[in-house]
């Protein structure tokens, strides 16, 4: 009986302590600057849990909400009319977050905006275990180009960014590779460079003679989506929706015709391109990983390396419908986010993996990477960047 | 009598007939969307009049008001809690913003952002006249380069962007003319190619024939500006604040030893450049004219085209104090908008076009502008490059 009151209080006590330890330092207080904030900003600040705390004075306001990863955090205002408050710790890596107050949705004043979500908003930075590969180091860097040009296909001006690699300057007699890069739904040709890193991550392992120097294009995908073209990957349709023709209707009069009309014969015209098959690829995440592979099967004589980030897989069905694509295809790469998988499958009954391990066994030359802890979100895409590049025109 | 009666009563009838056209017809409805919203967005607006009109969902907040040009203005809400007013007339050309909800200052989230008033925050674009100068038009253009590199002065990495000209990646034997371009106080290197819409300009210039192709460099100015380096021009320091000495105590280790040791050589390394002083040109806006001021006229073997936009004049004693300054320099440009310079004087009683004048008499090539109906903004520089640039390499 003594034993069992003891146990009883010890139980007590531990449970209580756990509580009292919760309550207390259930927030770490060593918050720092974000690498994401505009010169000189204090707030908004991160923590060693990646919880993110934002500040902003707001003296008559009555409520104000930190929004971000889909949930609202209340903040609390001081007696100066300052308000204050943090959220849940968030995955490694960039998100997107906004500030809501009274009821207004507004880009937080103190942080750097980058494009998502169809709009210009703040964004920030949670530092990463592995976050070496795309950061800012004393290294030879490559140019980002402000390309604007004139698309016939569209009867108007247009505009992408180009990465040249460090040494595209100083060999003015070498040719150079190119993989075009596209964004997801509801970004532009700004994301791959600004939040995506991937000038960054391409100079570091060009200095580390991790990668082949290579020219990235970044253009605008953005377009209105058929359904069908949609539907047709194996890993974002539901299986009732899967189109059974191939390519679908109404397909070729978007980004397709963009892309092979006027991009590709542009960039080949400036800049210093091997302009063949075997010195071409082409890349996407989400929405641009669906474009990847719909203008990779319908092209199979364009494209040597495809690479799809969080934007479905390629089945065998596939591939026996785009003759040649076998035969000109030198690297399939497929990636998720670990938290887009459940048991392997995404949320639309796909499994990319398993899509994936049939192509390698079909003889194609597979590469299926998952990026560890993270979701839909851009570490996933930086780590693609990070695995596919090394892989290309060896 | 009579008529004194019927002179009176017409006289109320004008004045009531005025006053009321003024309440109804004050603002006048042909509002559209502005050229700077975020794609997809109906608001901000303006009208033929310049007025800016905002709208904002906010349905708990008790005051929105917008802020522009230094004054706020308030907002009315409508039933569904979205609160919509406008501004009075602004000048033609580029304005900052703000929103303030509650008494946050916040960036409205429909603008695109810029970064000026040492933030990146809302701006418009009220049509100007003149706009076509610096409109995207259907012509050959140019790149604007985002270019990293490591800083020996600082010991960090440094960011410029980097202008060249739509045959640059034509004629690849060709050398090209340099413009080293700063911008303003609370600005950085990212203005002159966005608000300031440089690389516009001289495409149009160039598609023209009005201007010679030239490379243009946009380097981060911001240092903290000795207090006597910055009283030191004619034109933005009060009279008893002119320092006797030249160049001032502590500038060399500012900006100046940037640009003479890192910026320089690196661009010459890296581009294709006529690296000789008839091919070198630098000008600036606000702090960014003086700091042209006082680097030209410290190194006249340098520059041979000195542009200053709203930024102070040269006086003859400055160019006497300037060895080799007279013999050196091809042109010397000196701009201000109208609404800067009252009876020929700017705020600190210098007299730009009188100092200039003195300089033209003493054998200096000189040319001075006033930008017509515009204040210390972006319009009064734009016009400034379009009038400068013509002047430059020939």
């Amino acid at each position: 009986m003594k034993n069992q009151i003891l146990i009883y209080l010890f139980a007590v006590l531990l449970t209580s302590g756990i509580c009292s330890a919760q309550s207390e330092s259930k927030v770490i207080e060593d918050f720092i600057p974000s690498s994401t904030n505009q010169p000189g900003k204090e707030y908004p600040q991160v923590n060693s849990e990646g919880r993110v705390r934002v500040q902003i004075s707001a003296p008559e306001a009555k409520k104000v909400q930190l929004d971000i990863g889909a949930v609202k955090y209340d903040l609390t205002k001081d007696e100066n009319g300052v308000w204050t408050g943090e959220s849940a710790p968030q995955d490694e890596g960039f998100h997107y977050y906004q500030l809501n107050i009274d009821g207004a949705s507004v880009p937080d004043p103190n942080s750097l905006y980058f494009y998502g979500a169809s709009r210009w908003g703040s964004g920030i930075e949670i530092p990463a275990k592995d976050q070496d590969f795309y950061a800012l180091k004393i290294v030879p860097h490559g140019q980002v180009r402000e390309h604007v040009y004139f698309s016939k296909t569209n009867n108007n001006m247009r505009r992408c960014f180009v990465y040249t690699p460090p040494e595209y300057e100083k060999n003015t007699n070498t040719r150079y590779p190119v993989l075009y890069l596209q964004h997801g739904g509801g970004e532009d040709e700004t994301v791959w460079s600004n939040q995506g890193r991937a000038g960054l991550i391409m100079d570091n392992l060009i200095a580390e003679g991790k990668a082949n120097p290579f020219i990235i294009v970044m253009d605008n995908g953005t377009w209105h989506m058929p359904e069908k073209a949609r539907s047709a990957s194996p890993d974002t349709a539901r299986k009732d929706e899967r189109p059974k023709t191939w390519p679908p209707q109404g397909w070729a009069d978007n980004f397709m015709k963009t892309m092979l009309e006027d991009i590709i014969p542009m960039i080949d015209a400036n800049y210093r391109t091997l302009a063949d098959p075997d010195h071409k690829a082409m890349a996407g995440l989400s929405m641009g990983g669906m474009q990847t592979r719909i203008i990779t099967l319908a092209n199979p004589g364009i494209f040597a390396y495809v690479g799809m980030f969080s934007g479905g897989s390629i089945s065998l069905e596939d591939v026996e419908n785009a003759p040649g694509f076998k035969e000109n295809v030198k690297l399939l790469f497929i990636s998720y986010g670990s938290r887009e998988l459940e048991n392997g499958r995404t949320r639309f009954e796909g499994n990319p993996q398993a899509n994936t391990k049939v192509l390698e066994e079909a003889g194609i030359n597979t590469y299926f990477y998952i990026s560890p802890l993270t979701a839909h979100e851009w570490q996933s895409w930086r780590r693609s960047l990070y695995q596919f590049a090394p892989l290309l025109f060896k």
